[in-house]
């Protein structure tokens, strides 16, 4: 299983904010059961790497629209194949330590 | 104020587990004043440029140690001047436009 | 067309090099028609989204091995659609206006 | 001796072309004795990690102007302290490998 960061940004949008795109590209996680969480960086999937490059190429198309004619998305794939990476899994590893070394 | 991600990979390390050089890492952060996020994919300061650019440094350094020579470090800079970007408000922009267009 | 950035980061590999799984990821593009061009920071294809990341996908998976259980792999993808994006175009526009700048 | 891509990525630019900002940014490097390599995915320079840094935060200044008040600007540290890491020699070492398997 994989844990992917996904950070789509328009080019030549109208003004600073990014937001609008952001939940539009939010939208494409409706119809799928993948474990998400939104950050302030992005929207981390956790699932099928195959499953969630999907999701993630359907995100990026999302936010091309009559304004936005390109798009740059970044992707950091976390993938681990002898056990199972998940969203809450990772952060609970990096906690635990902390707190052991307290 | 800038919103930063911060991922650190050390190169060569004994195994397949991370959480042991990103708990370190976070380490930087007891003695700075910066909010941060911890995600499954990083962790998120929110600061002016300057002391966050700074305390990134910090985190990548503390990763080098006797067993590891070769860090790769990814920093996403989001940096906005006509208004503050804030950790939260990054999230409660995004979440506002969800909830509106339903 | 799009231009994406690959960039492979084996877990736990002995020693610090990473040229070797480097050049092993490159092997995937012996098969296809892409236009590529490596640099020191990653390999950067060029060609249909799709195709794209259908390869990137198979170079992210030849870093696995018997020693290797987990790899974090990194796209930058940068998709135009109102005109092509090439490797080569994208170079030669920026060295263009550096040249009528001075 | 650290390799470092910076991306600089203007939000709410007018139309698509990034060129002009990329073009700007590379200027910040005429000043420095830094080595780089212009690539189509971004710049990539070569030399002390803290000259490297502050080099890559004139570049990402250089962004802002009367339109641009929002930047996000990716960058990719590889850092190795056993050997100097160069842009050339770590593109030889990929090179070398790939002749040597075939």
């Amino acid at each position: 299983m994989a844990v992917v960061e996904v950070t789509v940004v328009p080019i030549g949008s109208e003004g600073p904010s990014l937001s609008e795109y952001v939940s539009k590209a939010l939208e494409e996680l409706e119809d799928t059961d993948l474990k998400y969480e939104l950050t302030s960086s992005g929207t981390i999937l956790q699932g099928d790497l195959d499953e969630v490059l999907a999701v993630a190429k359907r995100m990026h198309e999302s936010v091309f629209d009559q304004e936005i004619s390109r798009v740059v998305t970044y992707l950091q794939i976390d993938d681990r194949r002898d056990k199972s990476l998940t969203i809450r899994g990772k952060k609970e590893s990096v906690e635990k330590k902390m707190k052991d070394s307290t």
